[in-house]
């Protein structure tokens, strides 16, 4: 199994759509697949998917309102039990904000930006590692760090790494997603001592909106691609900017 | 001459005061400073020192009231005229965000220290990159880039490099100012046609707020050698994070 348990944002469309829908048809697919978005009634491909597989569980978290994290934490610490929850994958994320010069960047979208990308996996993480710690402490004494046991990952395109930063702009995407980066790399130091991976995922360039048209991937190699790594990340990977489709690190 | 004319933020103390204490009293003191911080009325250390020196202007400019900005732009507009203005020095920001675990980290000081520290100095540099723009043009055709034709500089601690982060926590400081760290590298990229400048100024590990007590390094040579360090800084140095006392590149 690739993981007991993994609770995944963004889940409506694009990767974390396709994300779920392939983790529920894996032959070794979870227990339990929390698949969150903001409008769970309106997400079709999501309720087919969960009417194809008993283990997907659709839930309504909305990242401009804490309520509902804190809310689906408390029906997945209900579901899950003593288990814990092995796996948070905070994906969902704005992309709007590909501004090439400073000039044209709106500071209310700026903010806006900022707190889907960078405030809300902070409470993510912060509401949900209780339930993560849970699970991993169940491995003691193992000293064992994987998905399997525990994990916090954050979808966390090229554009937010400095070393991959060319030709610059993508100003507002840029800034709010650098202090995702940085948390999950404080998030690494943090918690080795729990045994819990943080990793930020690069799925590779990718053909969604983020990505655009040009792009050389498409969803389906990328998630796939991102599944088959997803169980070799390990100590030597937590706090690091993972692509996770070449399986090398991303500079900072 | 170090510069013509050079506006610093947040100088009410700390670094901010030290620098246009040195620069006021400097053999080549720039014919123009303006020292910007949020209560002038109350900031006796810069007034004294602006009773000693005439180039020396106390102007307003709070970072939570962007209309401040734009006043102090009309007002430094009318007074450099057709010279625009060659240095904006973004230094003022805010510290408190040392939280050593993820649980501790209070989201709406978060929030706050990422208005301060990110996106006003991008208001900032949109608001006085026009006359940033107009001293650079009067250098034309020449193709030099330095302090004393245009730059905007960044104060920006080493807790905002992925590369130095050993030891984690820290999260609502570095999560802030990587922001900003990444807006100097977009600036560096996007301003080479205009000949501007854009460096993040690291000035070395010093006895501030900030730093602590244990910090290696006093104020007054921290600044004193970022001052010999400014005029240095060409177009290698554009877009970097750059630690002014040691003279090095940091990583990223």
């Amino acid at each position: 199994m690739i993981t007991k348990s993994i609770l995944v944002t963004g889940c409506n469309r694009g990767l974390g759509l396709e994300l779920i829908k392939q983790l529920a048809s894996h032959q070794n697919t979870p227990w339990c697949i929390f698949a969150a978005c903001r409008n769970p009634n309106e997400a079709q491909d999501l309720h087919h998917i969960a009417d194809m597989h008993s283990n997907v569980h659709l839930l309504e978290i909305d990242a401009t309102n804490h309520e509902t994290i804190v809310q689906a934490e408390e029906e997945i610490a209900e579901y899950v039990q003593d288990d814990g929850l092995n796996v948070l994958f905070n994906n969902a994320g704005q992309i709007q904000g590909n501004e090439m010069r400073i000039k044209n960047v709106d500071v209310d979208n700026l903010r806006r930006l900022i707190e889907v990308n960078t405030i809300t996996p902070l409470v993510m993480a912060q509401t949900f590692l209780p339930l993560v710690r849970k699970a991993s402490l169940l491995r003691k004494p193992s000293k064992e760090m994987n998905v399997s046991r525990a994990a916090i990952l954050n979808m966390c395109g090229i554009a937010a790494s400095f070393g991959e930063n060319i030709y610059g702009g993508k100003y507002s995407y840029r800034m709010s997603k650098v202090g995702m980066n940085i948390m999950g790399q404080n998030l690494g130091m943090e918690l080795k001592r729990d045994r819990i991976l943080s990793v930020n995922i690069h799925p590779g360039w990718v053909k969604t909106d983020l990505g655009g048209k040009t792009a050389p991937l498409d969803k389906e190699d990328s998630i796939k691609q991102l599944i088959e790594t997803l169980p070799q990340l390990n100590e030597a990977h937590t706090g690091t900017h993972w692509d996770t489709f070449h399986n090398k690190q991303l500079p900072w």
